[in-house]
């Protein structure tokens, strides 16, 4: 078997421009060339490594891959298991340099090729070779000859090293098959850093053995025991996937005080339970600043015996999790709890500190003295940093310069003042934006700096938990994952909207339950009938965006820190993007421009479907169902379609909506924006631009925090 | 709050017969009597026990089902969690006289009552508590003005003590993911011991501390560890089901050989693979009394260091498994290895043991030795039985008498001798055979004896892995819980079919992947696309039936023995039970009788549906799909379809078709019972009903093993 790198002599079909031909690569390489050809596949279809005997990483990566391409072609391989040593003509060769685990920095490049010789995936470490074999499995295709993969030549390095995901486990405890499967969807898309939020006000999640009340008296039952934890990290080190623990505090920490109130800066009782309330079917509108600035339970940092718990704990913590970092939170600490502690402020006083963002910076130092006592670099949410913040300290960014809050500081500033920056400003998935938004985050900045290590999707779990939390991150995070991973100039929407449906549907194969469970959610919704009519609905909505959700629901008792709060309704099973809502935007902007007849007739039959499946829905009985929230929404897209086919009839004739007809229209428009169930009409500006004969207005962007 | 248990004084609306107006239930209560009015629930739904307050059964099953009835009902209520302790007016009591783990025997009864004033569950162990607490759970109704339970009164207990499932992780490995699903389900329907046949030629899938060995050499990675066994029996135990480990000997053992073949009765070297092999594409017809004469991988039972390693082993497992029992298999031993095997052979005539059925009864005897050293019960299957059997061995019955293979004594037969016997006959699921079937299953004697201490459900996993094994226990398992669960005059099929589909959205709603797995499945084959159309075909079909289906696949490497086998065929994804089937049989069988208009329009509409949906998948290139095997099914559904709408006409105008008409039509029919894809089409008897003018055929039966 031969393979040449070089290019000399290959017929090089085309280079692949943003619109690609190769639909299932998410994200995409730096540079891929497709050339003539496909390599067949077929029941002889082996593989063996060139590699060190003992790379366990390597050869648990191949044998899943391997599988995973024997399970979707349905071939029956006969090779059952890839072991060290060559075994003959290989159609697969994957060749590694040097075994090595994730660590940040680590070569992750790789060259993959395929011709007539079979495939090759060259790479310098084991953790490059298993972004290939993900490259790999995402070329296979099918042709009415059977499955394949594309001759190609792809040479691949990713633009930042850190890629990583944030799963809040603590407002809402996500158990371990879930992490799992996030694991295996963060594989696929190349991402290769784990987050755990693992405490917060309404639950500690982590075994202590050292100091069990923790997780005894702060979980009410539902936590990770550290046999489940290094579950998790080895399975996500086989992965590529480095798993680092955040324990936030000083704030966030009312599940710690259920055990230990005597850390807290005001007297107990404490137990688990949400920061805040907010009450219940209130009609007032909410003032989130005065939320925020309520007193809420934070760690007294005046106290020595507080900081010999904390040594304490972060050696066991230190020794459990093999990552060489460890988040300490340090967000949203408002001092009120500190103010109202007459202790304290003496303390301050005779500190000679003078606000409570000094007195944050003096707690924050020292647990930058424990953290590195147990030889870990210390990460922190922006709210740890401040003028003397030591340079190796991690700035996670998640706030918007300009935003609602406060920000600490452009991610460009820190990092070239010194300290590496991870961005999740942007990428917070928990806020319903579509996929293009995080594609597009205008908080990486323009020029990449070495301080800049990348950044992390970040899913929080008030409104969320293990039953729709899938749902809620993917496909999305794809997106996200290409923008960390791919050069700036991969940035083309409807090219990452094509690929992320194809994503969608490869991470549904390998298992996910982001479709399932949307479906899953339709049944119950229907009461286990058939959901095919709901389902052209819910296709079409969006759930409200950003805190008006989030806020808006936190006066029902959400935040019930087990894992089975009722995110059952239309609003939490939807997702933000759909295809249904892409093609339909798509027809709309071309026919605008060409006034083909075929796309016209596409669009005739999408709005004919509208209309008909209001009936439909109002015939099954749709206020008997779980769904009668939604009942406006499907109202509202019958009459609007019924306009929208007006529009056609116009448009072709050349006519216009006179000024009284649109006087009506534009109320029927302005009720069809209106939320109802925590859900929006997601095709409303689409139609308005056929009703108006207008281009399609540019993609909305959304306020970030 | 007060309850009256006493019936005086109550109207009593109707006593519940076979046809049930509780449709939710299954197994269906021994006694319910319905009463007129609802309970209501809201936001203020709460709930307390009178029990001990360490009751940690109790109290983690009424928080499971609290908070699943929330989720369903997404009222969000106000109560978070019970504790112990009465909390003022409570909507639900549930009281325990006695605190109680699982064991064989317990009092399983409980009274469940609901009126006015709330619902009362009382038991006299926290273990009858939890069968009444599923029992409220599958009482949830809902209607125009919202969610409630109905007026009740349910006296229940269970007719069999020992209601198993029975699940072979060996020949593919099972997560622990998909094994507390598992128990979930047994959860809901009453059932209280899960069997884990932990080891086979395939697989040695238990970690041993002992000997390590084991595990490394005979699992290829895929087993579960010490802590997930706990896991599992703790998972298990919280919701009253008691585990029972298999370690399968003497035959079945050719994962152990890997680590140990020392003590095989033919020289290794092993490594864990099937024990026989088909050839691949074989056409000629299987001959299954040879292949199951072939010598296999076999203990040898005359060496000492053989019993001193298997003592220790057990020791070791008898310490891990709370339960009582400890299961060692003894099935499918042909003596073959022991015959060929001159050493074995010379012993035998030292000892004169006169044939291999002897050397089995000796090898069973020194194993029975071991057990009771570790104080366990042993439990075999039914090879392990002979004349000099000790009496408190217990017998677990899978051949039918009369059967293919050799029974070893009817069931009432060993029963009476002495040894408790646990029923499996007529209950394995692999074998793709209807709900009816198992639920009529004539092997359960007609006179109860308390030595038949109940059946065990059977899930073998040569061609299941872990991506289907769920919808291939789910929903049937229900009908054979409620055989070992409710009186044996709760027999009607089509009332337990009306209850079973109904059992199957509530398992669906709690999060089993059964329905998600089946359409998982309809999207692979659909290349990601809409499959509904597909649905429309693959809900009329049933997996070939039993051996068929098991030994015509064996000659494709499919006991690759990790979870990633390519199960994802037609075949393999398909339901032997529908609601669209039943429907359609139902529908025919009434319009047959009652030549009623309605019933005729139902009938064209489906017969029409189906084809119409035909040249739909044609059109939508059928043949490039995933599917292409199935297309004859959907060809042929077709055709038959076309006669049956002929033959509804043909009734209409009293007039029959002519022996011509008949040649060609009795060719459609046969073409139409050939299997394609590893399917058949299930329709197909009902249509020929319609055609001939003949009542339905009986239920058909099949031959057990």
């Amino acid at each position: 078997m031969k393979f040449s790198l070089a290019l000399a002599g290959l017929f090089i079909s085309f280079i692949l421009a943003a619109q690609s031909p190769l639909p299932g690569l998410m994200p995409y390489p730096k540079s891929a060339i497709l050339q003539d050809g496909k390599y067949r596949l077929n029941a002889s279809f082996n593989a063996s490594c060139i590699a060190d005997d003992k790379d366990d990483i390597l050869y648990s990566s191949v044998n899943r891959i391997f599988h995973g391409i024997n399970r979707k072609t349905s071939l029956y391989f006969k090779q059952q298991y890839i072991k060290p040593g060559i075994v003959g003509k290989t159609s697969l060769i994957v060749k590694v340099a040097k075994k090595s685990d994730m660590f940040r920095g680590v070569d992750e490049s790789y060259t993959l090729q395929v011709n007539s010789e079979g495939i090759m995936v060259d790479a310098a470490t084991s953790i490059g070779a298993i972004r290939g074999l993900e490259t790999l499995q995402q070329l296979l295709q099918k042709d009415t000859a059977g499955f394949y993969i594309p001759f190609v030549l792809i040479k691949d390095v990713p633009r930042f090293s850190w890629r990583g995901l944030m799963i809040d486990v603590a407002r809402h405890f996500i158990p371990i098959d879930v992490i799992k499967r996030n694991i295996d969807a963060m594989a696929t898309v190349k991402m290769n850093v784990l987050h755990l939020h693992l405490t917060d006000d309404e639950g500690f999640r982590i075994e202590s053995k050292l100091f069990p009340k923790l997780h005894e008296k702060g979980s009410n039952g539902q936590y990770f025991t550290q046999d489940q934890v290094k579950d998790i990290i080895s399975y996500a080190r086989l992965r590529g996937i480095m798993v680092v623990p955040e324990f936030d505090m000083p704030g966030h920490t009312r599940a710690w005080f259920a055990a230990y109130p005597e850390f807290a800066s005001a007297p107990g009782p404490y137990e688990p339970g949400p920061r805040f309330s907010v009450p219940a079917n209130s009609n007032e509108p909410i003032n989130i600043a005065a939320i925020m600035s309520v007193p809420t339970p934070t760690i007294d940092p005046t106290k020595e015996e507080v900081y010999k718990f904390l040594d304490k704990f972060f050696g066991e913590m230190a020794n459990l999790f093999p990552s060489p970092y460890i988040h300490i939170g340090a967000d949203e600490n408002n001092g009120m709890a500190w103010k109202n502690n007459p202790a304290i402020v003496s303390f301050m006083n005779q500190k000679g500190i003078k606000d409570v963002h000094e007195l944050q910076a003096y707690f924050v130092k020292r647990m930058y003295g424990i953290v590195q006592k147990h030889k870990k670099t210390m990460i922190g949410w922006e709210e740890l940093n401040s003028p003397d913040l030591p340079k190796d300290v991690v700035v996670q960014k998640w706030i918007a310069d300009g935003g609602f809050m406060k920000s600490h500081g452009k991610p460009l500033d820190i990092a070239i003042k010194g300290n590496p920056v991870i961005i999740s400003t942007g990428f917070y998935t928990d806020h319903f934006l579509p996929a293009y938004i995080h594609y597009q985050n205008p908080n990486i900045p323009a020029t990449d700096h070495p301080n800049i290590w990348g950044g992390e999707a970040a899913q929080w779990t008030e409104i969320a938990d293990a039953g729709n939390i899938e749902l809620r991150i993917w496909p999305r995070t794809g997106a996200i994952a290409e923008r960390l991973w791919s050069p700036a100039n991969v940035n083309n929407n409807e090219n990452m909207y094509d690929r992320l449906f194809h994503l969608s549907k490869q991470l549904d194969e390998q298992g996910l339950q982001h479709i399932a469970s949307y479906e899953r959610g339709l049944r119950r919704l229907s009461n286990g009938n058939e959901y095919y009519n709901l389902k052209n609905l819910t296709d079409v909505l969006a759930p409200v965006r950003v805190m008006k959700n989030l806020f808006g629901r936190l006066g029902n008792p959400t935040q019930l820190s087990n894992n089975s709060s009722p995110f059952v309704e239309g609003g939490d099973i939807i997702f933000p993007d759909s295809e249904v809502k892409r093609t339909f935007r798509k027809n709309i902007a071309k026919y605008l421009d060409k006034k083909d007849p075929e796309t016209e007739f596409l669009l005739k039959q999408q709005l004919e479907l509208w209309i008909a499946n209001h009936n439909v829905l109002i015939k099954a009985g749709m206020m008997q169902s779980g769904y009668a929230n939604l009942e406006a929404h499907s109202a509202n897209l019958q009459k609007i379609s019924v306009t929208g086919l007006k529009a056609l009839e116009k448009i072709k004739t050349g006519q216009v909506f006179s000024a009284d007809e649109m006087t009506e229209i534009q109320k029927e428009l302005k009720d069809a924006r209106m939320p109802h169930g925590n859900a929006e009409l997601d095709v409303v500006l689409e139609i308005e631009s056929l009703i108006k004969q207008t281009l399609l207005p540019e993609p909305k962007m959304y306020p970030f925090f």
